[in-house]
C-alpha cells in the first residue's frame, strides 16, 4: 500500500487537504541552533482563511474517513510509517539541522514515530477500542421487557494537533496525537511548530502521500504554519474542530484550554504541559549506591540538554552523611558536563532566566563548564535547598526546561512525605529504594499515585516506553486532563465517545456489535467479556 | 452488613461526615405540588463553613476509603441499597408529597436506585474498571532493555454531586452519580435539591448509616442544603473537590462548568443538561402504523408530566397524506389528556412560558384540557411547523421541560436529513422505520450517531435501562462531556484515572496488577486480554 516519498526538496508551503498552499503572512525559517543561521526555505504563515479551508475539508472528510474499513485505516497508519522511514537520511539531517538534536537520537525518534503508528494499527485490528457491549433483549422481563441495547465507540470529529519542539518527530506532525486521532477515525489538522518547519513539511508530505495511496479523502490531513495566538486560536475555536492535542508549555496549553472552554460548544483539550518530575532517594538506596545514583541522576538530567517533559528537575532526600556520596558524585558529574546546544534561541533564553531565578533562591551545588556559550548555552546546573525554603518558593517549584535540577534536603522522612503531599500534579515520580526502604516507599507510593501519571522505581523518568500499559499524563498542571495518556495504546480513547443502539434492526447494526461477532472482537455480553 | 434504618422522623439537618448539623441560613421546606402547601420540617441552608467542613472530612476520608478492600466497598454499596429499601413506605410517601410523582413510579424508582447501587457492587467485584495492564520487562531487548510497566486506575478524589428534581431518588442523593463515584473510591459531598429536602434527608441517613455499619471513614459522605449560586459554587471551587456530577438545567450545568474551569486547578464536570430528543418517523412506519405511533408518542410525551431528560420533544417526518393518521391520533391523545401536577411551582412556570414561546412561532395542533389548573398546570401541548421555520427559530429548537412537543413537517427525505445534520447534541435520537425504510434509516443513523448518545429504533426514549451497554449522555449541550455516560456500568470511569508503575518491587504492587493475578481480573498482558 505504501508509496515511496520520491523527493525531499522542500517547498515552504502548507499542505491543505492534499494540496500545497503558499502562505502570505510573516516568513519564518528553521534556525540551526549550532550556528544561529537560518535554513532555507522560508515558510510564510497562513491565516484564518487557511484554517477555514483545512477545517472545512476535515469536516467533509470525516464521514467517509470514519466509515472506511478498519483495515484500510490500519494500512494507512502503516503507510505513513513506511513513508517516514523511506525518507531516510534527509529527514534525520533536516531535523538535526533545525533542532541540534544528535543524529542517533533522531534516527531513534524516526523509529519511535513509525513504531507508534504501527502500534495504533495493531490496536485498531485488535478492536477493543470499540468498547463493544451487548445487553441482549429480555422480552419476558416483568414488569417491562428489556430492549436490546448495544454500545460501541465513535470518533469525536476533526482534531487539531499542536506538536512539541523537543520531539520534532515523535510528538510533532506524525506524533502520538496525530497517530491516535487518525486511528480513532478523526481527520487531523496540524499546526506546525516554528522550531522545525522543514521537518514538519517532510513529515506532512509523508502523511499526505499515504492519504492518497490509501484512497482516503484528501481532507483527512492538513498541515498549517502560523502564529500561535492567531492561527492556533482560530484552529481551536473553529466549530468543526472537536478535540485538541497539544504538547508544550503551561502557558501555551492553558491558552488553548481557555479558548476551547470559551467556545459556544466547548471541546476537550489534551494538553501535556509541564512537570518537575520529583525523584525521592531513600536511605537504603543512598547508603548502598549513593555515588552511582548521583552519576545516573546527572545522566538523566543532562540527556538531550534536559529538554524532556520527564526531565528529573527535583530530587528529594533526607539530609545527612548518607546523602553526601550522592551529592559529591552529582556535583562532579555536573561540573564535568560539557555545554550543549538547545532547541531554539527562545528556549536557551528561558533556560538562562530559569537558572538565574533558582540561583537567587537556592545554593549552587555545581554548574557545567562555561565553554562554547552562546553557541552551546545549556550549562547544566544543580542547586540545593531545604524543605521549608522549597515549599515557600514558587521559583524553586517551577519547571526550568533544560538541564537544571534542585535537591531538597529534608530533615526526616515525615518532612519528605509532607513535601510529597504538597507537590502539584506530575507526569512522573520516581522512588529509589532498597528492600530496607520498602515501608517508607509504600507510604510515599500512596501519596505519589495521586500526584503523578507514572511512578518509577530505581530508574530515571527520561525515556517513555510506547506500549499498552504506559501512562504519559498526570494530574493538573502536568496535563489538562488526567483521565488519559498521550503515549501508548490508550491514547486512542481520547478521541472516541460511546454511543448505544436500542433495538436497532440487524441490518443496520455496525459490525462491531452485530450478531455473530463478525469482527471477532472481545465484547462484553451482559457484562461478561467474551470473544464469541 | 446492612443495618435497618429505624426511624423516619425528619430533623431538618444537614449530614456532615456522619454528624447532623443545623444550618443557619434561609429556611426552605418541601412543597406539595398538589396543594402548594409547605411540608415540615424546615431545612436551613448551610454556608461556606459547612462546605469547608464537608470537604475537609472528604479529603481526610479519601485515602482510607480508597484503600479499603474492594469487597468492603461493594458491601457498602449494597448496604446503602438495603437501607433505602428498608425505609419502605415512608420514603415513597415523602417523595410523593414533595414531588407529586405517582407512588408506583416512586416505588419503581426506589428499586432502580437500589439496583444501580448493586450494579456498581457487581462492577467492582468484576474488576475490569481497574484497566489492569502489564507490559512485562524485556531485559534482553536492544538497544535498550524494556522495563516492567503496569497500569491500573485510581480514583480522582472527593466528588461533588448535584441531584436532579425529576428523579428524587435515582438521580439524586444516592443516585447514579453518587453510586458510581463511591464505587470508584471517591468520597461524595451532595448538595441536596431544594425540591425534595425531606427525601434527601432520608436517603442521606441511609448512606450515613451504611458508612458506619461498614466501618468506613465518616467523611466518605456528606449532605448539604444551600443556595446553588453560593453553596454550590463554593462546593465546586473547593480545592479538595476533584470532579463534579450534575443533572439539571443547561444554565445550572454551564454555571458549574464555568466555575470548575476557572479554578486554579480545573476539574472535570459531568453535567447532564438538556435535550429535545428528536424522533424521526419514516414513510413505511407511518404507512403501516401511523395512528398507533401517534398514540404511543403522546404516551411517551406526557409520561411523568413530560419531566424526563429523554422526553421526546421533537418529531420529524416528511409531510403528506401518510403523516395524517399519526397527526390525528396524536392530536386526539393530547386533547384527551388530563392535566397533571409538575414537580415544583418554578418548573410549572417555566413550562407555561415555554409553551407560550412555542405558540408564538408554531401552529397549535392540540392542547390538553384546562381543568384543574393551577393545581395541575401541565397541560400537554403539541405544535407543528415546517423545517425552514424550525431551523430559523431558537425557541422551537429549545427544550421545554414538560409535556410539550413540536412536529416538523419536512418537504422530503433530503430536508429531513439536513435537519438532522443541523441538530445540537442530544441524549437520544429515535428512528421509527419499517423494513422498507432501512435505506433512509441508514443515512439518518450515520448522522445521528454523531449527534446523540443513544439511538433507538421503533421505541420511545423515556425509559433508560440501567445496564452494561447503556449510554445516557451525548454531545454538547446535552451534556458537558460526551465521552462518558451517567447511567450504566461505565459511569464509574468518570471518576478514575490511569496510573502506571515502572519496575515497582513485587511487594509494593497493588493486587490488581500483581504477579499471579490474585484478584482474578481480566488483564491486558502485552496488549492481550487474559484472566491468567
Amino acid at each position: 500500500m505504501a508509496t515511496m516519498v520520491q523527493t525531499t526538496e522542500l517547498t515552504g508551503q502548507m499542505l491543505i487537504a492534499g494540496a500545497p498552499v503558499q502562505g502570505a503572512g510573516k516568513e519564518i525559517r528553521g534556525i540551526d541552533p549550532q550556528t544561529g543561521e537560518p535554513i532555507e526555505p522560508a515558510y510564510a504563515y497562513g491565516d484564518r482563511s487557511h484554517v477555514e479551508e483545512a477545517c472545512v475539508a476535515a469536516a467533509e472528510a470525516f464521514s467517509p474517513y470514519r466509515s472506511a474499513p478498519i483495515e484500510t485505516r490500519a494500512q494507512f497508519l502503516e503507510a505513513i510509517a513506511t513513508n517516514l522511514e523511506s525518507i531516510g537520511d534527509a529527514l534525520v539531517d533536516r531535523a538535526h539541522a533545525e533542532t541540534g538534536l544528535p543524529r542517533p537520537r533522531l534516527t531513534g525518534e524516526v523509529g519511535r514515530t513509525a513504531g507508534q503508528l504501527r502500534l495504533f494499527a495493531a490496536v485498531l485490528r485488535e478492536g477493543s477500542w470499540n468498547q463493544a457491549r451487548i445487553d441482549p433483549a429480555q422480552p419476558d422481563r416483568t414488569p417491562l421487557p428489556r430492549p436490546d441495547i448495544r454500545q460501541r465507540s465513535v470518533p469525536l470529529g476533526p482534531v487539531a494537533v499542536f506538536g512539541a519542539s523537543n520531539f520534532p518527530l515523535a510528538f510533532s506532525v506524525a506524533g502520538g496525537d496525530t497517530a491516535s486521532a487518525l486511528a480513532a477515525g478523526c481527520p487531523v489538522v496540524v499546526k506546525a511548530h516554528d522550531a522545525h518547519p522543514g521537518t514538519s513539511e517532510l513529515v506532512g508530505r509523508a502523511i499526505t502521500e499515504a492519504v492518497e495511496s490509501c484512497g482516503l479523502p484528501a481532507g483527512t490531513f492538513s498541515l498549517l504554519y502560523g502564529f500561535g495566538p492567531e492561527l492556533g486560536t482560530a484552529l481551536v475555536t473553529d466549530p468543526r474542530i472537536k478535540a485538541v492535542g497539544f504538547t508544550g508549555s503551561r502557558a501555551g496549553g492553558m491558552a488553548l484550554v481557555a479558548a476551547a472552554a470559551a467556545r459556544p460548544e466547548p471541546i476537550p483539550v489534551y494538553a501535556e504541559m509541564s512537570a518537575v518530575n520529583p525523584v525521592f532517594l531513600l536511605g537504603g538506596a543512598l547508603a548502598g549506591r549513593g555515588a552511582e545514583l548521583g552519576r545516573a541522576f546527572v545522566g538523566s538530567l543532562t540527556l538531550g540538554s534536559g529538554q524532556f517533559c520527564t526531565n528529573p528537575g527535583l530530587v528529594i532526600a533526607v539530609d545527612g552523611p548518607e546523602l553526601e556520596p550522592f551529592v559529591a558524585a552529582a556535583r562532579e558529574a555536573v561540573a564535568s558536563s560539557t555545554p550543549t546546544v538547545m532547541l531554539t534561541p527562545g528556549i536557551a533564553d528561558s533556560f538562562r532566566a530559569g537558572v538565574a531565578a533558582l540561583e537567587a533562591e537556592a545554593t549552587v551545588l555545581a554548574r557545567g563548564s562555561e565553554a562554547d556559550a552562546p553557541a552551546a548555552p545549556c550549562r547544566a546546573a544543580l542547586f540545593a535547598t531545604d524543605a521549608p525554603t522549597f515549599l515557600d518558593s514558587a521559583a524553586l517549584q517551577s519547571e526550568v526546561f533544560g538541564a537544571s535540577g534542585v535537591l531538597v534536603r529534608c530533615s526526616d522522612a515525615a518532612e519528605m512525605l509532607r513535601l510529597a503531599n504538597s507537590l502539584e500534579g506530575q507526569l512522573t515520580a520516581t522512588i529509589h529504594a532498597d528492600e530496607s526502604d520498602h515501608g517508607q516507599a509504600a507510604d510515599l507510593l500512596d501519596v505519589l499515585e495521586l500526584k503523578a501519571g507514572r511512578i518509577l522505581f530505581n530508574g530515571w523518568p527520561t525515556g517513555v516506553e510506547v506500549g499498552h500499559a504506559m501512562v504519559h499524563g498526570g494530574p493538573f498542571p502536568s496535563t489538562s486532563d488526567s483521565r488519559t495518556t498521550s503515549v501508548g495504546a490508550r491514547a486512542i480513547e481520547r478521541f472516541l465517545r460511546p454511543v448505544c443502539y436500542q433495538d436497532a434492526p440487524k441490518s443496520l447494526l455496525p459490525s462491531a456489535i452485530a450478531d455473530g461477532n463478525p469482527d471477532g472482537l472481545w465484547r462484553r455480553i451482559d457484562g461478561n467479556l467474551t470473544q464469541d
